[in-house]
């Protein structure tokens, strides 16, 4: 139950070494809620999964994001990246997805620092285009597991853009989280940078790209039918409440056991 | 900076009376993001705010969202049980709208969590009805502050279904946090009882249905041109970087100091 920081995602992959495995994972989901219901006739039109899809270019619309992180910040542009290119190539549904109203993203959520409004926002198109699990379609739940994952293992921003509007470089960091205060934070104490600096800004505009050039990789092999989830985490299952790895950055060595009962 | 648990929304509550005001918390929603600028002109028919509202009841509501609970989770419950009657006393954009798609926000994110689905559902509906603030538009983005606020500091659940699937009564507890960690597992402490409980399950089921009935009484008063923000909190003027006002709890007494350059 004690998990050290850092070993926490290499844990989890050797238990797909040792055999638990995908399988054990997805039998985890349910375990959150209860009984899987099938999807009910209440829904319009768009809520036939999945939607028409065609394969984006990755850094393509890791640009079209780092400039529409400017307009309407990390959630909304990792958002409208997509469906912005989609609406293009496909139309409806994606035409009448109000992707503006993601703005709130921002800041883990009107700056309350909660999820990071990149995973967030992809994990909104993940479904989105996927569709939920209620629907009996899975990929969207575990594209949105790995990308939970991969930002918190990954030393961000991995997206260098074309025309960046801050030309120094910018340091990597290592969130072990998906929480904007911590992203944020190890990125400021880091780079020695306030949150209303330029530099900030435009870390968090090349994060926003990076992550959505992964989440565009990601439905791209989906598209392919050569989509393999990556991530076989659940907290449910490992520590019995929902919850991330990185306990002792909050707990530190005392953390506590959940009821079992 | 250092704030004790239990005298963070006092402290910012007393603000008010000292005369920072709720003016002083709309100029800092900018801090976090940059310039605003206005809604691009990429969007679909439904890219134009506010959405059309009607008064919708929120004891009916709630009771909609409880049943909803156990189809398709906190998240996505919230959405739904807006979005399924506005469909029927509307029709479009809200028929358009894939609310199912948000099942994942449960567990705070496919279990990962962080955020609520009971807020994160809230904040999709206060923004997607109203707009968000990039449009010009305020009001959505305080509704999901307000939101923010009351889910952490509010002894949940305080809504009882007519016909509860568990009848034995369950505490209620208050999170100081709009974390599905720390509110789920707060609860479980307090109760006793498994994530994997038919009452911890029933008691998730109730804090959406009241979360929602808080939203709709929030709405309507908007709708009435009676809202009045509640929350004036704002972690990046405050503390210099997103994040919860309950500092201490991962903290505890060494809080660090972010970098101001």
């Amino acid at each position: 139950m004690k998990k050290e920081t850092g070993s926490t995602f290499d844990a989890t992959r050797r238990k797909v070494l040792i055999g638990t495995g995908a399988l054990a994972a997805g039998a985890a989901l349910t375990q959150l809620g209860g009984l899987v219901r099938k999807a009910g006739a209440t829904g319009g039109s768009t809520e036939k999964w999945p939607w028409p899809y065609v394969k984006l270019d990755p850094a393509e619309t890791a640009e079209i994001c780092y400039n529409e992180w400017y307009r309407v910040f990390c959630g909304a542009a990792v958002i409208n990246s997509i469906v912005g290119q989609l609406r293009e190539k496909i139309g409806e549904p994606y035409t009448s997805f109000p992707a503006d109203a993601f703005v709130f993203l921002e800041g883990g959520q009107v700056g309350w620092g909660t999820i990071c409004g990149s995973p967030a926002g992809a994990n909104i198109i993940a479904n989105l285009i996927i569709g939920p699990r209620t629907a009996g379609i899975h990929e969207g739940h575990q594209i949105a597991c790995d990308i939970m994952e991969w930002y918190s293992e990954t030393a961000l921003p991995t997206f260098t853009p074309k025309n960046p509007k801050i030309t120094a470089e910018l340091p990597q960091t290592t969130s072990d989280s998906p929480l904007c205060h911590l992203s944020v934070g190890r990125w400021m104490a880091e780079a020695d940078k306030a949150l209303g600096s330029p530099e900030r800004k435009d870390r968090c505009a090349r994060v926003a790209a990076s992550t959505v050039y992964h989440l565009v990789e990601l439905l791209n092999a989906w598209h392919d039918g050569n989509y393999e989830p990556t991530s076989v985490y659940s907290a449910g299952k490992e520590f019995g409440i929902t919850g991330q790895p990185n306990c002792t950055d909050c707990h530190g060595k005392n953390v506590p056991e959940p009821p079992k009962a």
